[in-house]
């Protein structure tokens, strides 16, 4: 039996990593690979590395650890896999199982055969129409206009660079450019705070001091209406008219699934206008495979079908193809949608729906908060983290973990994404083994901090006063130490009184009549505090989550 | 109906936390908690932290995150819990439920009544009876000792310590005092690896070289017979007749659960010697519940049962205990026994069995090897990670990992637990999502890559030569790139040829004859050449595991 003709449309990672599965597992196999770009197989998370200047040049995003080039040549040689860079994708004639190809250099025309095809051409960086090239740069575009970009921070040419866009490629440039070069940023947001589709708005707000903190102009509620470049600078129109000037307008808008083609060839697409596949990544058409950020997932949460152009998943999915292309019945399943970024030394992951995508998705969710140190209050190294779950309301079944700290938040997302995928709830998370030793964690991680917390909200007679919520009009009770109170103007609320949890059961005669909120530094004090408040003295009583901590940001 | 009388003995993480649960859940039961020692409520794995000078004094161990100090008027005063320290538990008569008491300042004798007694007096340090104080500070015993020692290390006139025992406590102590002090730190270990109950042989050598390097003179298969003071000197004699003298001695020869009590008061104890216990945490007598690390524990993976004496068990258990008090039908689950350990820089941590555990069990185990960057190649803090993966031959359910280098080893110790509880298989790390973004982790988690040369290696035509495996008799064909080759001394082998993966295809007649062990940096590119060769040319021919990057440090 003739070994199969596999074609692989795109030579980014899903493409390139589906084709070198189908090698190893097929050995005599002939597998062709097609991109438009001569500049293939490289990491575009690594953008800002290079804009940064820890990666000198944006070709060393595509050298493997041993310093090799990935390039066309080094697939030859290497897995037998033939790389055509610069060949556009005409059309598939899925009855003839042909694919019509066009040479950028010369125009000429070719066809290429095959038994089985896979549809990786990824996404394509949106612009929205009012956006020009020139000085405008978009992320995930060529990487020459990158490279320029770099080329002209190096040179220090450009001194001021507009944003447009506060996701997670936004807030990664914004903060190196102002880290390392200590220009002139101005980050644009059309939403009122960044990261909307990753934080909910009072977490976005730590990662908003915190930018401020580090330089960063701010512009959120600020729509982009165009960008265009005069005597080479870049003019960038918000609705309503006010224009920013700035040398370069670096644009972070996201991206869409490379589609237009399939929709061309008759694949069926879904509502976000991905590719449908089942679980093997079969598109409509069973000769015909699709894998990374062109394609529709599934979200394990909500069971909702979307696009979720990560890397890490387009690379997972590529293998999950080449299996499939050996005959193997290797499936992709369920995403939770773990997302990461560092901004300006600043950490944020998040993992689930948020409380606000949660309620939009129909959800009835209870959040909870708090503030924890990474690891053992004694350590040098120790930070503080954020943290927020949302769960649903009763069966207390997780939704959703938003983490934001200088510390370690990558590893309570991962675990927690692990318990989102086994449905797990709340009380799931008290049982989760951590490794403890100090430079690591503390005796219990946050996350059983964040649990208990949590759990304890849950039918309390003292209830949860949210970090967002207003506390200004309400009579609070700081239970910190007097030198803690003292010296912080966080605990200026309009009317407090500051009464020590050490002293509270010998002064309760002291507390303010009526409703009270109870705060602390981070919330297990006035927890305490509030439970023995009612216990003794009664009335409505809440604490702060949080605590200062957390509304010092907020106010 | 009138609220319990609950008496807790010892004032350690477990006695102390079911203390403040119970109190949390019952806000008028009377709590005693009794303890012989003064100095109560500190994290005895924060003594490397002062030893090193980080935590100034041994008091700031027990320090809350807002500075208080946990002592016995603390937790009258924030949680309304009578500690009684300085009073030694004489007996326990379970048909009158009372607790016989001695005040160690003048001896005399009380009695305590309990409707609920929590056995919580945790473990004393191991002490071998040729060991005197003195000299010999054993580590988790007085604090004041530990205190001494400090003051030692920062008057200059401790100079060489010998620390008795590579367990997890010897080598963050003695990693810490060389790193921290230059002085002369000698390890002696009676077993022939460090952390033997944590590490594989050759995992255990990464460690080993490390800590060579550091400037730790390492003592293996060296078991201590006696340890004396003489001129205020330490004198450790070793099997064998030879003495090691040193300014001082530390003695970390792990715990022994502290049942002496629990024995004679007839509560059943395991062949472990620690309490017996059900999923609620009661003992043999139903009034009676144990947590910390006086109890025996059921291991996940084995169903054996143990000793595992971890402060963040002892916590989680506490919690459990408190919420048992109250009537809640709280348990206390299996664990995985996750572990971690920073020594002198370098991280190792591990979950579930070793192989040689696994094999002593009588499981029937196979092991996969891999070296990965801990993030993005690109990024400038990427660090190498050395993992093994150890799981059961033929349903390949996963039974244990172990991971060790200056990167970020928690993280995936952490979410392979999470997997372990699930009874999950090496198919289901390739699942696992992770955050991606380059500061925080690769495109895949290197457990996704050691689950891929796990499964590679599965009914595979190429074999898997194991890291510490002999190669040196084995005929060696080297594929990395001619730079790499010539520069590293750790590729001479004795019988080695040099054939870059890039050039193989073209070059196979320069392979030699035979049997081939194929290398490179650290196994990727071995297995494709590996593959090749099978499929080309035919004969016997495996890989190295781990490649040249690990087995450097076997050589």
């Amino acid at each position: 039996m003739s070994q199969p003709r596999i074609v692989v449309l795109g030579a980014g990672t899903a493409g390139l990593k589906a084709a070198a599965r189908a090698r190893r597992l097929l050995p005599t196999a002939a597998i062709t690979v097609v991109d438009r770009r001569s500049f293939i197989s490289y990491d575009p998370c690594g953008l800002p590395y290079f804009l940064g200047g820890d990666v000198p040049e944006v070709e060393d995003l595509r050298r493997t650890n041993y310093g090799a080039i990935r390039d066309a040549d080094w697939f030859a040689r290497t897995r037998e896999i033939e790389v055509l860079c610069g060949y556009e994708v005409l059309g598939i004639d899925r009855d003839k199982r042909a694919v019509s190809l066009r040479a950028v250099a010369d125009e000429s025309r070719h066809m290429l055969m095959y038994d089985h095809l896979v549809y990786a051409l990824g996404s394509r960086p949106h612009v929205p129409d009012g956006i020009r090239p020139g000085a405008a740069v978009a992320c995930g575009g060529s990487p020459d206009a990158i490279a320029a970009l770099g080329a002209g921070l190096r040179t220090g040419e450009v001194d001021h660079v507009a944003v447009l866009g506060a996701g997670l490629m936004g807030l990664e440039i914004a903060g190196v450019l102002r880290e390392r070069w200590q220009i002139d940023v101005t980050l644009v947001e059309a939403a009122s705070q960044v990261l909307p589709a990753v934080l909910d708005p009072e977490m976005a707000r730590l990662v908003e001091g915190h930018l401020r903190r580090a330089g960063v102009t701010l512009r959120l509620d600020a729509a982009v209406t165009s960008a265009t470049t005069e005597q080479g600078r870049a003019q960038v129109v918000l609705e309503g008219g006010e224009t920013l000037a700035a040398d370069r307008a670096v644009v972070a808008l996201g991206v869409r699934p490379e589609t237009s083609l399939a929709a061309a060839t008759g694949l069926a697409l879904g509502d976000a206008r991905g590719l449908v596949v089942d679980a093997n990544l079969r598109t409509s058409d069973p000769d015909i495979l699709a894998a990374g950020d062109c394609i529709e997932l599934v979200h394990h949460v909500t069971g909702a079908i979307g696009v979720l152009p990560m890397g890490s998943l387009a690379s997972r999915q590529g293998r999950v193809a080449g299996d499939v292309l050996a005959g193997r019945d290797a499936e992709f399943g369920a995403v939770v949608g773990s997302l990461a970024v560092q901004a300006a030394d600043l950490n944020a992951a998040a993992t689930g729906l948020t409380e606000h995508a949660a309620r939009e998705a129909g959800f009835a969710v209870e959040s909870a908060w708090g503030v924890f140190n990474d690891r053992s209050v004694f350590h040098p190294e120790q930070q503080k983290l954020y943290l927020k779950v949302v769960y649903e309301e009763g069966c207390q079944r997780l939704v959703g973990l938003q983490a934001v700290g200088l510390g370690d938040v990558t590893k309570r997302v991962d675990v927690f994404a692990s318990l989102l995928r086994q449905d797990a709830a709340l009380e799931d998370l008290l049982d989760v083994e951590w490794c403890y030793s100090p430079p690591f964690n503390a005796a219990l991680d946050p996350l059983h901090g964040l649990a208990a917390a949590a759990l304890n909200a849950c039918g309390d007679p003292v209830g949860q006063h949210a970090p967002c919520a207003d506390v200004d009009r309400c009579t609070v009770v700081d239970v910190r130490t007097v030198a803690e109170f003292e010296g912080d103007e966080a605990s200026a609320w309009p009317e407090v009184t500051n009464l020590p949890l050490e002293d509270l059961r010998g002064r309760l005669a002291d507390l303010p009549d009526g409703d009270v909120v109870v705060v602390c530094a981070k919330g297990p004090r006035s927890v305490e505090a509030a439970r023995l408040i009612v216990a003794r003295r009664g009335g409505r009583v809440r604490y702060l989550a949080g605590g200062v901590e957390f509304a010092r940001f907020l106010r």
